[in-house]
């Protein structure tokens, strides 16, 4: 070898040691057949900093409701008619997982009128939840959507008429708001009802294929009746969007209505046991009580009275937007369950680390644990003020409509911004497994499915955010006006006060410990960037309103985002507060101080942007962040184990809780494969092609 | 009602104003059944500021290039063998998806020998490649994962031996490198080959379970052979690894051969025709010539010489990681296509603008569309290099170990950062169609669930990131020494002379359009970084090397995030500049441009915490960023249309060619509906609780 080559090759010798991770053959002694995981998992529960079953008690509030959980799981484990019969659920076809999911709805329907304890019933629902995205979407559907359509929409009567039908499923409903062109200007809508005096009935009709309703759950197979919201046009006038109760299927046979096409959307990227579909209305003829007369009436003497505000008319998009977001805790928990377990188990690396020791690792998965924890504390705090407040519906109209606004800003921003972070963290939980999330028999890649439509339904994130910042951008000007906000908005009562205040008074990272502390961060990012772009739209006027709105719509989304995190730390803050006197408080607190950091870290470009961090502030905060993973990395195992998920409620072998994941792997992927022997296709394609000619001159 | 409620009320008003997005009722004049997409489209075509058959010669490399494919796409129109036969492609079964790759194989490797012109040849795979994630999947692990081990660690005569029956399919090949327990530790793989001199074989042997070779491409149903990389153990001593050829099924019945145990990986989050498998080894005897001896060899006298240098094992890791960039740019421009397209046909909002108009849409899209001209472009220069160091591998080895450090640590690097980000394009592009891109019928969900695979397989990124970073920190450490260091880190010669300016000279906005300013700041970024980490891991010193690694391992990756982006920009530009003399040169600088203030923008907090960019520096790059997306947005539709992809190979309706998206979307949902009449289900378990009893005591 020449003299060029030899230095070439000590050269090459040098930089390979740093390219690649030192040789480690002996590591049989860890990855033989006797596992290290379930030593790895037993050190980590040792160590833990809190009681599990303590927390557990927190989230499910309660020890009674932690025991019918646990009954509930065991009732699903052992009925044949709630449980995957044989295979796996990543094995089901479309039409098998449809009936599966219905078989189990069917079920608990049954079983709910045994079960006297109405803490056992509500266990039931939330263990199948668990269990299957499809099955809790469905009843979703049917006791949420169409339910909360009847209670918020309809009359006295007409809840009298339809609630306990629809308690007992002797009625299957549905949701009809979505069309195929048009999904969140409701106003657009294109379905229309129209009144026909000479009967006293409703024609609902579909005008065109774009107002085809489209997504509608349950619709393509099984919903019996839908409420349907529809341009309500009287003696040829529109009196705006209204709902109506359309019937679709026959409860006996279930074919179709005379008048009613509805079909399957088909194949999805998840949610395969929940019917998706879409419905045509050719001139259905429903009778006039069929509208829901709460706001909006139609008289006996065929007197139209409108709402008193057709805000009123998506006020179920509200408790829809909440529900959302804290369904969210099931599939994250899950997926984060997984992940880090897994991560505690495998083991890479120079010195066969466990993976979750990594800094990237933990930075990317305990971020996403505070997260959940801090959604099942402000889902309590959220749906706690909503009942408040759909209490009044039936109360108090004047304050369930003074509620309303703030309640609306809040649902849209926070389905939006936790939405989107969700996302991540499912991201995060993907990558963290390596190759073997791709494999549909560990859970993830089908939860994330499940998940996806979580940023673009129930309101796109986009025009969702768009509404909060609205909302923002119009109370500021209210109380630059003088009048007072409430609720969400209320710190920009303060605006002047905040904003007299351009550069931070952090003196340490511990400052930034403090909630309080961290809000007025938060608050001054808020103010600042709705009074800037307050004044940009003031300027542009009514006439160039919606050109200026686009042209700063990126940071108006922005502004959305940090304003929906900061309350959604205030309500965090304020829901452990309930939690004081718990042992696990101190746990708590500590992950709403790290969500308070990651908020920070989000935005440091615009606190340094502004002048309001230095460049040693924004590292203050860097580190802190590191810090506090590193911290509650220690508690990863504990914190996981306290969301209770048994092994076959998550379907994963590399999140199973005794750590021992290989055998249980290799065991689940042997159990699908059908056969040994060689395809049916070899011999028709591959054979042919492996002994053809040597040299064919064909 | 009271007066309190009545100020209630039109606060209300006034609110719901700014929270709902105005009325609209006579949107029938758009969305009915006369559509808007087409003449829509044909504005935006007609409006083009270039010619899009210059760009489409430009990215196929010539119009002969352009006219092969178009002819190739005909074949696989036409193709009976090649095509879908009936059904829509997300409804097939997995068994089905297999039988239909494996027949596309036959057919294309059948048609190969007809095909005199190597054009077309090479036209006919990227077209199928366009239409098939699991055909170009399969193809590409017989015949660049197998075939490169062969050509890259295979002496001459082996090649002569081998690569006739692989390159007539008379063998099928797969790559038999990740374990269930060990992925991007290669060092620590577990499986064995022992020589047996006895016989003069060797003996491949599975210890464990965590040794069975995992995730293998075609294992599953269909290889007859594999490459498999064991350790090399010679009179009990292990000489690290080596690559053996293994027979895995009989060519002739498929059935495995004794000793071989392989079995499917089953079900995935994509790429169902792929066959990814499982296989064991036990004792399984091949011959010494089995052996890969180009580097290591074993003579028939039984003398063991090892590889000059270990890394030489992993070369072909290099062109896999060059590949899967490369082939990025088939499935991100398909999800493009059908988000661009969309996002023009798709009205909605205050005056039912095109969405792709919104600010918030075309910041998220116009990014990735000019990212996959860059992907084109470097994918061309990557290419080129890599060919011609190949090309030492039989001539020069010298040379060829002198090339492959650079050549490894831009492989790293570039497959890293440029997979996660395009992961953030597809979904973004998912993001941007709404519920729709929820449908398997629009394509999307089950492109990004082919890709899905790219951030984890072929090197996990966030392992491919530190070993980027390991070689950046350890050519610095040279630099520092007087060493001249060269290729993608040659900047580390002059890193004082960069360090010297410790703020950016930006003068306006137009700087930032210069090439070689970006490509400045982001030199600085590099050095100020690198010399950062590497001052912090020299005082570490070697025993606490490993733990101040980790402690600063966030910013190692970002360290090799800046590097890879700055790299890759400089890359696209000399890339460009060989198009120099064409109409599109202008168009593609424009896209170098808005690429060059996306990594800016991307770090700006890196920039602004260091002091480098003050506030309004910040500002600036945010607003060219904004300005420059909605400049491309106007060219939006032509650069997508240049990409050349018929509507049957994309398989998504709302991303058709005419813009009449809803019937067609609406026709492929009622295409893979089975039926209308009620599911049989519904007899089993709707029927019976739909007419329960109306008060049951039982």
């Amino acid at each position: 070898m020449e003299p060029n080559s030899t230095a070439a090759l000590a050269r090459l010798a040098a930089v390979q040691n740093h390219l690649t991770i030192q040789p480690c053959f002996h590591r049989h002694a860890i990855h033989n057949d006797k596992p290290t995981g379930p030593a790895d998992l037993a050190r980590e529960r040792a160590n833990a900093s809190f009681k599990v079953d303590d927390m557990t008690e927190v989230i499910f509030r309660g020890k009674e409701n932690v025991d019918a959980l646990n009954l509930a799981f065991q009732m699903i484990q052992r009925d044949p008619d709630l449980r995957m019969r044989a295979g796996h659920h990543h094995d089901l076809t479309r039409a098998e997982d449809r009936e599966q999911t219905m078989r189990q709805i069917a079920r608990v329907v049954e079983l709910r009128k045994q079960i006297k304890d109405p803490r056992l019933a509500q266990a039931l629902f939330t263990a199948m939840a668990y269990y299957s995205e499809s099955f809790s979407m469905r009843i979703y559907v049917h006791e949420m959507l169409f339910r909360q359509a009847v209670t918020l929409f309809g009359s006295p009567e007409q809840q009298d008429q339809w609630l306990d039908d629809i308690n007992n499923w002797r009625v299957i409903g549905c949701f009809a708001m979505t069309e195929l062109g048009t999904s969140s200007n409701l106003r657009g809508l294109e379905t229309t009802s129209t009144y026909d005096r000479a009967t006293n009935e409703w024609v609902i009709h579909s005008p065109t294929l774009t107002s085809t309703k489209w997504w509608i759950g349950m619709s393509g197979e099984t919903a019996t009746h839908t409420v349907a919201i529809c341009q309500t046009i009287v003696d040829g006038e529109n009196h705006g969007i209204n709902w109506f109760i359309v019937p679709l299927r026959d409860g006996k046979t279930g074919k179709l209505k005379p008048g009613v096409t509805a079909g399957d959307i088909g194949h999805k990227a998840g949610r395969q046991g929940l019917d998706n579909g879409w419905i045509q209305f050719t001139s259905v003829r429903i009778p006039r009580l069929n509208m829901m007369m709460k706001w909006a009436s139609m008289s006996p003497e065929g007197e139209f009275t409108p709402s008193p505000n057709p805000v009123l008319s998506y006020a179920t998009l509200i408790p829809e937007r909440f529900t959302l977001l804290g369904g969210s805790q099931v599939i994250l928990s899950q997926t984060l369950t997984i992940a880090v377990r897994y991560g505690a188990v495998r083991r890479q690396g120079n010195h066969d680390e466990q993976i979750l020791d990594y800094q990237t690792h933990y930075t990317s998965l305990m971020p996403g644990v505070a997260f959940i924890y801090a959604l099942n504390i402000v889902d309590h705090e959220l749906m706690t003020k909503w009942n408040e407040v759909a209490g009044y519906a039936q109360t108090d109209a004047g304050a369930f409509m003074r509620e309303i606004p703030d309640q609306h800003g809040v649902s849209a921003g926070f389905k939006g911004a936790m939405s989107w972070y969700a996302t991540e963290v499912l991201e995060n939980c993907r990558r963290a497994c390596g190759g073997h999330a791709y494999s549909s028999y560990n859970a993830i890649a089908g939860l994330i499915g499940d998940y996806g439509v979580m940023t673009t339904g129930g309101g796109d994130n986009v025009v969702l955010m768009q509404q909060s910042a609205r909302y923002l951008i119009t109370t500021l000007k209210w109380a630059q006006e003088g009048q007072e906000v409430l609720g969400s908005v209320s710190y920009l009562n303060d605006y002047k006060k905040v904003l007299s205040t351009p550069k931070s008074t952090i003196q340490d990272a511990r400052d930034l410990l403090q909630h309080e502390f961290v809000i007025d961060v938060l608050t001054w990012a808020c103010a600042k960037k709705a009074t800037e772009l307050g004044a940009i739209l003031a300027e542009a006027g009514k006439a160039n309103f919606d050109q200026a709105w686009n042209t700063n719509q990126t940071e108006l989304v922005r502004l959305a985002d940090v304003h929906s995190w900061r309350y959604f730390l205030i309500l965090y803050q304020q829901g452990i507060n309930r939690h004081k006197h718990t042992p696990v408080y101190g746990m708590l607190r500590k992950m709403g101080q790290l969500l308070s950091t990651l908020v920070l870290q989000r935005h440091l470009d615009l606190f340094l942007e502004e002048g309001y961090f230095n460049g040693s502030h924004a590292k203050m905060v860097r580190q802190l962040f590191l810090d506090q993973c590193k911290d509650l990395r220690k508690d990863a195992i504990p914190l996981i184990d306290a969301w209770a998920i048994p092994d076959f409620i998550l379907k994963a072998p590399i999140g199973k809780y005794d750590g021992n994941i290989y055998p249980a792997y290799f065991g689940t992927v042997t159990a699908a494969q059908q056969s040994f022997d060689a395809p049916a296709y070899w011999h028709k394609h591959a054979h042919p092609m492996l002994n053809g000619k040597k040299s064919c001159k064909c």
